[in-house]
Formats: structure tokens, C-alpha cells, sequence
């Protein structure tokens, strides 16, 4: 039974993990027989959003971990504990999470910076040649990583022309995606979906997300 | 297009909504081509928990509505603006929200009193002789509900024999169910599956919610 890790980062889209995308890849790793191992930094996110108002929360705090744990019915590690020899895969499901606690960015960018652990496991899986999914906004804190190894890989983040200019910048090769697709690179193995980039509702976001899982499950 | 209720009662499987149940209902109703109206009661929750640790969060309160918004990405109503001659059935997913939350359920059993607005939806629904679906625990309070207007539906939670104990008390007949199927009383238009009361993961989870969807659509 293949492990795949999947990152979460926080349980809600406009602050955390979109909860669609990361249950969705549960999902699909289920039912192709996977192992999901969820993990998450252990940190403080960026911002709290009242997801009915959609502003900011004043005053209060949550823990991307402890928000994850949610998502992952309490099943789920820290990332510092987590290594690419614990793991046939990797998947980074989106949400502005993976924008604003991943990485910075939502904030900065393409000269935006990512968790330390999160770069760490993920420059050890593409070390061990071993596949990493990336969903929605993901592929752009992907592209930062790979970008600063050198490499350029094909990637989709959908059909916006700012973020995949961004994609860019960091020295990725975008390429425009329907939803209900994804974008292989066979030679790094990384595999991208545009997802609720693009998506209207769950089931349209689960034909690319279940596509991509079958693919990185493939290249594992 | 058949417009579904969905009552959420939170954002997280041991204080709202059990989540995966949550969003494979809307899943199912999204591949079935149905349009998901996103309820919930605006009320504090009855408690938060740390999904890492399972214990209370000390110190800090949250809102159902607000919360539930997370998992139907703002697009969310209060229940109390909702009638049942907006919508064509009515699904409720499980999690101890809807136990401690949309009712007492989880500290008083049997003699459990329900949120008025839920039970006020639900009774409407039943008189209208629409549809009503309800996953893992949330057959406890719809069992309430029935119960005091003199119903007897045959319903599940599953197999596990106390619960089923408290449902028959409270005028429901208990019937066993596996994780993957679902049980129809077809004259009072109710349909059950026990999901996370037995499953173990999404995927099972999501074969008898898609069963108990489309059963629901059929009785529409």
C-alpha cells in the first residue's frame, strides 16, 4: 500500500487548506488504496478569516496544525517528524493556506519564502525522484521551491495570466488546464490541477484531483 | 435542478460537522447535477475541541454558522431564513455538531431537545412530505424530531447497539446497516447510512452517502 503525505495547511479556503480540495484528495487516495499520511506545520497561521463575512477575525489565533488535525480527523503529524523515506508521494492540496502559511505568496509573490520544513521535505522527495502533486494555488510555493534548485518544470495553477506569470518568474513553464485535467511532468515527476483556480463546484474539482492522484500514484 | 438542503452544526468532527461527511454530500449532490443550499443554526457552538490533543479548547467560543461557512466556502445561510418550500430535500450530515450542537442528543440521549430552527425546517420538510437524509449520528435527532410528532421510521446509526437503543426509545425502529449501503423508510421519505459510525475512511464513507443521496433525489 503506497504512503502518500498530504500537506495541509489549515481547514478552511480563505485561511487555511480548501476543505474540498484536501477531502477530495483523501478521497481519491482511499479509494485507489493509498495511505494518507496528513501533516502540517506547527505554527501560528497568518490570518484568521471569518469565512461567512469573509473579513478578517480581530484578536484571535489558530494553529495551522491543530486547524489541519480537523481536515484529518485528528490522524495527522507535525512535518518536522515527517521524511521523504516515510513516503512514496507527496500532495500540497490548495486554499490560500498554501498562499499565506506554506508560504508567503500571497503576500510576496514570486520572491516569496516557504516554511522551512515545508521546502526540507519537499526538496527531499524530489531528491529521492519521488512524485509530488500540487492542487490549486499549491503549484506556485511549488514552483518557488523547485525554481530555487534550478529546475523548470511544467506546471499549471489553471488559466490566470498573473499567477502563471508569477509561476514564471520562479522558473516554471506554465501551461493553461481545465479543471477537470492536470499537467504531468514525467521528468520531475510533479503533477498539477487547477482545481477551485478554476472549478465551480466539487465534482468538477474531484475529476482533476482524482486524475492527478491516479498520475502521482503512477510515477511513485 | 432539485435544491438540497445541507444543515451543517461546524467545522470538525468532534465539535461540528464531520467533514469528509460534509463534503462528500455535497459531492454526491454536485455529480447528480442537484444545487446544495448550505444551512446552519447562528448560535455559539456547545464546545470547542483541539482535534490534535481531543481535549475542550479552554477560553475560546465559535459559532455554528460561522464555522459551518468554512465547509460550504461562505456560501452559507442561516437556517432560520430557510423554508421548507425552498428546497426540494433535506440532508443531514454527522459529527458531534450534530449532537451537541443542532441538538442535546450527546449529554441528554433519549430525552434530548433539538435547536427550534432545525427542528422547525425539518417539521416543515415532513409536513411538505419532503425527503429528509441523515448520515452517522444526525439519525439520533432526526429520530427526536419524528418521534415527537408520533412517527416511527425505520432508520440506522449503524450497528452499534446503545444508540440504536436510544433511537428505538424515542420512537424510531432500528435497522443494521453496513458502512457502504443505506436504509429507506419509504413512506415517511426519511433515508439513513451510518458512515463514520462504522467507516473507516472516505471511500466506504463516500459509497453510502452517494447511495443515500441519490435515493433522496429519487424520492424528491
Amino acid at each position: 500500500m503506497p504512503r502518500v503525505g498530504v500537506c495541509l495547511s489549515g481547514c478552511g479556503v480563505f485561511d487555511g487548506s480548501e476543505i474540498h480540495e484536501a477531502v477530495l484528495t483523501l478521497l481519491a487516495l482511499d479509494q485507489a488504496g493509498a495511505d494518507a499520511v496528513c501533516c502540517a506545520p506547527n505554527m501560528d497561521q497568518a490570518v484568521v478569516i471569518d469565512h461567512l463575512t469573509r473579513n478578517p477575525a480581530s484578536g484571535t489565533s489558530r494553529n495551522v496544525l491543530v486547524e489541519s488535525a480537523r481536515i484529518a480527523r485528528g490522524k495527522i503529524v507535525d512535518i518536522a517528524q515527517v521524511r521523504a523515506s516515510d513516503l512514496d508521494a507527496l500532495i500540497f492540496p490548495g486554499g490560500f493556506g498554501a498562499a499565506k502559511n506554506l508560504c508567503n505568496f500571497a503576500d510576496k509573490g514570486p520572491d516569496c519564502t516557504v516554511h522551512p520544513e515545508v521546502e526540507r521535505l519537499a526538496g527531499e522527495m524530489l531528491d529521492a525522484g519521488k512524485p509530488i502533486g500540487a492542487i490549486c494555488i499549491a503549484p506556485a510555493m511549488l514552483a518557488r521551491i523547485v525554481g530555487r534548485r534550478g529546475m523548470h518544470p511544467r506546471m499549471t495553477i489553471g488559466n490566470d495570466k498573473g499567477t502563471a506569470a508569477a509561476l514564471e518568474k520562479m522558473g516554471a513553464r506554465h501551461v493553461d488546464c481545465p479543471c477537470e485535467s492536470f499537467i504531468v511532468d514525467e521528468a520531475h515527476k510533479i503533477v498539477t490541477t487547477p482545481a477551485y483556480m478554476l472549478g465551480t463546484g466539487p465534482a468538477s474539482v474531484f475529476a482533476g484531483i482524482q486524475k492527478l492522484v491516479q498520475e502521482v500514484l503512477r510515477l511513485a
